[in-house]
């Protein structure tokens, strides 16, 4: 893979054993300048604190994970979660990032309606994307793997990701690849060719597939060339559709989580500037 | 789900803890009339001693389980996967039953080429459909969730799968319908609807989506109710596609296997009667 080093940025669940300082002084040793950030971690850190950091640091905020979680039924629980989802965006504007990551949220307590909660979570772009874009902030919505359908995001593909993003102005809401997530769908290399002629590409994030997979799921992206994900293939493809953004990684693995992060920070690059 | 109860079979694999005579006769109490059959406990029991059994005990095998893993590179894997597969059609036919189900295979040790993979099972199914057409049995290609894509089946999507089915005639080879594995997809419906109108609808198996999912997540096919499968709006779909075969219950289910297999077996009928 040649994807230009530059491009390359650490989203903080990769080395969440790193705190903020930390993760920020691994980066300058590293050459690293770009960080996807998670919202509980710079909540912990103070959110003006981490935007003075990231800026002092000369890092480039390229995501904030995640906002979302928008397929309840109950009108309170609507609200709270379109309060926190203004929140996300108005957080994401003061760390400088231009993308909110979106993980929709899954099949509501007792509810088997898939389509109702894609619906539900339609209405909620509708009214947090005008909201965003004032603040100069972008919905990416992610599709994530089907195995999370029920109970985490009821959004499983790219085509259903850019069904619901396409309802919407192309510079409010678009989406985020995640190889992690689509790597199996022999349909995803036509739907980000879709995603980039219709200005959806807003966010390209990294990780492999590997086997056997945790209890829960969760927990087991691959590093980089250890799994099933023909990287290569996928950088062909988001480059094919004009994609020209940060690549980030972004790893949930508690192996990873056990070791020293700078270790695994300078790991994770080796790995990115040797994908074939 | 106002499913006939006469078309109600029970996957072998759902009460493993039942031997077959046992399997018979707790059959034969309950009223059950159709069992799916796994080649490992039969080839134990006896192939001719179970073709008798199944006779004997009034039983109609309404699937054998399960043939396939048809993605080996190397020549000698692939002789060695084409003779097993010809076995497994020659038990089907013995047994009396005119549908393998078959279970593609994942990537080879090394490979990330899925679209290879999936061609070299349609290599495979132009030797073994003219096979088992001449001995009466008709392959079910059955697509796996995609988070089995990688290790078990790079067959993923039941668009996937009636893409490969389609190259064959349609008395050769056909989909399996699984709503353990499908659940999650809108595209389902319209492609169920495509395998009816096709002629390739051959098998219909319920399992329910339960989480989280346990480690390897093979054995966490949760008892029909307690998961997120709509079962009626599949039963509607599967009934408008013309099909009228019979409905098996598959469970892979750690707990379930903990307990008495007569009495899942009675819960799983009623499970079945009562869906709504």
């Amino acid at each position: 893979m040649t994807v230009d080093a530059t491009r390359f940025s650490i989203n903080q669940m990769t080395v969440k054993q790193l705190a903020l300082p930390e993760l920020a002084s691994a980066c300058g040793e590293l050459g690293i300048t770009g960080v996807g950030l998670w919202r509980e971690p710079v909540a912990e850190y103070g959110l003006e604190a981490t935007a003075k950091l990231m800026r002092d640091s000369g890092l480039t905020v390229t995501t904030l994970c995640r906002g979302g979680f928008l397929t309840a039924i109950d009108p309170h629980a609507r609200v709270r979660a379109l309060d926190d989802n203004r929140r996300a965006v108005d957080e994401a504007a003061i760390l400088g990032t231009d993308t909110l990551v979106l993980v929709s949220g899954g099949l509501p307590p007792g509810s088997r309606d898939l389509h109702g909660a894609r619906e539900r979570i339609a209405e909620a772009l509708s009214e947090l994307g005008p909201y965003a874009r004032e603040r100069g902030v972008r919905l990416a919505v992610e599709p994530l793997h089907p195995m999370f359908a029920a109970d985490r995001c009821v959004v499983s593909t790219l085509t259903q990701a850019l069904d619901l993003a396409e309802r919407f102005p192309a510079d409010e809401v678009g989406v985020c690849v995640d190889t992690y997530h689509l790597w199996w769908d022999d349909r995803a290399p036509a739907e980000v060719a879709r995603a980039g002629v219709g200005g959806r590409l807003y966010a390209y994030q990294l990780a492999d597939w590997t086997t056997p997979l945790p209890a829960g799921v969760l927990n087991g992206r691959g590093q980089l060339g250890d799994g099933a994900v023909d990287f290569g293939q996928w950088h062909e493809c988001v480059t094919a559709a004009g994609y020209t953004g940060p690549v980030e990684v972004e790893l949930f693995n508690e192996e990873l989580w056990a070791r020293g992060g700078r270790e695994v920070l300078a790991e994770t690059l080796r790995r990115f500037n040797s994908l074939a």
